[in-house]
């Protein structure tokens, strides 16, 4: 197997003062292509730091990446370090010349002394054009073993692995033939989905392999294929998938990158219909989650944030009464929210949540993270109790997790 | 200057299906009382790679911290290893056990088989007390070299570091004495920002370091002073801070962790003033920034997400004519908006946007990006054009910055 190793330059990153996105992006893309990472590595910005680094990682691996200390002030250092390392000079590379005096063009702009820089790359080095930015991408190859050296700005580093280099690393590497399927699951945790799962995990062959990924609410399984032929391979893959789908199908909502949210509104649009928000205790969040998506003006009319009961009551025409006798925490609350604001805005459904986000608020009755969600329909008005816990941030997500779910199981 | 190394063990890491935070919140903390990390490494669940990055660390660093491998399942190595490592073997420690049966007796559990294996550690071990979990934190010494270990959760994590590692690592290495201030701007870029207070930073004595730490829409100064004597080193670092606030002081909003909308929060509730929002193109995020904030409903009433536009007619009040002469995403309509749900909520401020967000949607007189924002009080509205980018979610995001600061000083 083909071993990389992953290496982020910069003192910002190292100091913790900035987040460090791209080292999982990149060792996520090379799973994908069946390169192993074996050790990824953060170092300031000092040309000795530098240079142990780069050596260790020539013993460990086949694959060198590294992202970084490529701008154009004082502190970037990483090309110069490149030449000491392979015992080489800067020259002025004509394509990136060319390509750098475009950029700045495109931007009606003159290349100046700092930028020009830019154009200039160790004698033994590829160059690999950053249609993003000016600080160009670059291969090396010595001893068996390619360097790669990108920007660290995460959508300029995406843009030179995308387009050109994760083609150029399957080819020279002849990366394995590789299948993948997502299945993305919400609504069940990571070790129960495991139970579940238990028996068909334990049969897949060792040339198929399972990954859980997962996040707040949800849960992502990866199957991965290793082979030599990719039709019999995706064959095999979907098989397997084909097994476990009945098994788990309550809680798959979608396949791949579609988020969920993304998959609700896919749905939503395709049998046309609409949707609107009540939201108290989510604040917005739910629309959001909505709105985020691009296109979700389709299926997405709008909503009211009742956080105040004034608002509830004016805006939203919730009855008085409800909110005095059983509280804005309660399912009589919900219910009319979810009809009111389905009336109001002429959708097909209407959302409504309301609840304790916390921290503060909590009753004995009513702690921290009790939540009412409901939905109205035009011939009924589902609803359901969330006892969550005691984070706000948390419950907030959750919650809209939850009715975006609810949504899905009981329309869509 | 003490040097610290951070290790993360974990194939979920390396092979990017986790998202590693702990690594940047250690080196920030460590920064915070004047440790340098010097290095960041993840390496997967194998003997060999830690044993390898231990001894590579012990070479570098002073303080070699390592989180993750201490669960109860066949994976987690690490406790092996350090074994290994140190040439000793796991014991019982009683006081872990002790906290560890009582840990379960709280929730109503008795300790297990898989369980019970987490109150054995390395003889040489110093047992650190998990408040929040059943792996214990653990310290070694060895030649001068202190070693950590800690589970990789994030939360236990941080409750060891915080409640009983940072003290402990200070006292161990008599680190300096530290004074931080934090100034907290928005609405300026970092470098036009480093540009304006160039004089100022390049007066500062070499024992008081400025760092800039941005975040899309804004930018953290801090001021770190290293001396001896606290009260001094307190004093001389706020002399330098009272000299440099008047220079940024349109861009400061806070100081400190206050996030801009707690500062917002904060600044309303003061003044007892109350807002509402009427959301076009944000779609809910404004609303959910106002309503992350704990408390926000002293001043955060409600508002309403109106996407389409027949939500702008009938639930906002926006003038049909308006809409079909100016557009959607004008001055005139946001104007309405921000007044109509100033009035609808009962609130002194209110608070629109409306814009194109993208990825589709713009023309050539308002392309992507194009976005319109307004405010209402009950004497004037002041509106705002923002020309921004070609990404959705950061359209949104700063679309609620630019409102909140607009907001800020105007009238807060």
């Amino acid at each position: 197997m083909i071993r990389a190793e992953i290496i982020t330059i910069g003192d910002e990153i190292l100091y913790g003062q900035i987040t460090d996105t791209n080292t999982q992006w990149i060792s996520a893309e090379l799973d994908k292509i069946g390169i192993r990472t074996v050790r990824k590595s953060s170092v300031g910005d000092t040309e000795e730091a530098i240079l142990q680094i780069f050596q260790e990682a020539t013993d460990r691996a086949d694959l060198v990446i590294v992202t970084g200390g490529l701008g154009p002030t004082k502190d970037d250092i990483t090309k110069k370090t490149f030449c000491k390392y392979f015992n080489t000079t800067l020259e002025v590379h004509q394509e990136a010349l060319t390509d750098l005096t475009e950029f700045f063009r495109k931007r009606g702009r003159e290349v100046t002394g700092l930028n020009l820089g830019q154009a200039e790359l160790p004698a033994n080095a590829t160059y690999i054009k950053n249609t993003m930015g000016t600080a160009p991408g670059m291969w090396f190859e010595q001893n068996g073993v390619v360097y790669i050296s990108m920007p660290g700005v995460p959508y300029e580093m995406k843009g030179l692995m995308t387009l050109s280099l994760l083609p150029k690393i399957q080819e020279y590497f002849k990366t394995p033939v590789i299948f993948h399927k997502v299945i993305r699951t919400v609504g069940i945790g990571e070790s129960l989905l495991a139970e579940m799962i238990d028996a068909w995990e334990d049969a897949l062959p060792p040339h198929i392999k399972l990954a859980y990924l997962p996040s707040m609410g949800s849960v992502k399984l990866r199957l991965t294929g290793f082979g030599e032929d990719i039709k019999a391979l995706e064959k095999e893959v979907e098989d397997k998938f084909e097994k476990v789908l009945p098994i788990i199908k309550d809680y798959v909502y979608g396949f791949g990158n579609e988020e969920l949210e993304e998959a609700i509104g896919r749905l939503l649009k395709e049998k046309g219909y609409t949707v609107s928000t009540a939201e108290s205790c989510t604040g917005g969040y739910l629309g959001h989650q909505f709105t985020k998506v691009a296109g979700s003006s389709a299926y997405f009319m709008g909503g009211i944030i009742s956080y105040d009961n004034a608002v509830k009551i004016n805006q939203l025409g919730v009855k008085a009464e409800t909110l005095a006798q059983f509280g804005a925490v309660s399912e009589e609350t919900v219910i009319e929210m979810s009809e009111n604001i389905r009336k109001l805005c002429q959708t097909t459904f209407g959302l409504a949540t309301s609840g304790i986000a916390g921290p503060d608020g909590g009753t004995t009755d009513k702690p921290v993270g009790t939540i009412w969600i409901a939905i109205a329909s035009e011939t009924q008005t589902i609803t359901k109790k969330l006892q969550l816990g005691g984070f706000r941030e948390q419950n907030i997500h959750l919650t809209a997790i939850n009715i975006l779910n609810l949504l899905r199981t009981t329309w869509l």
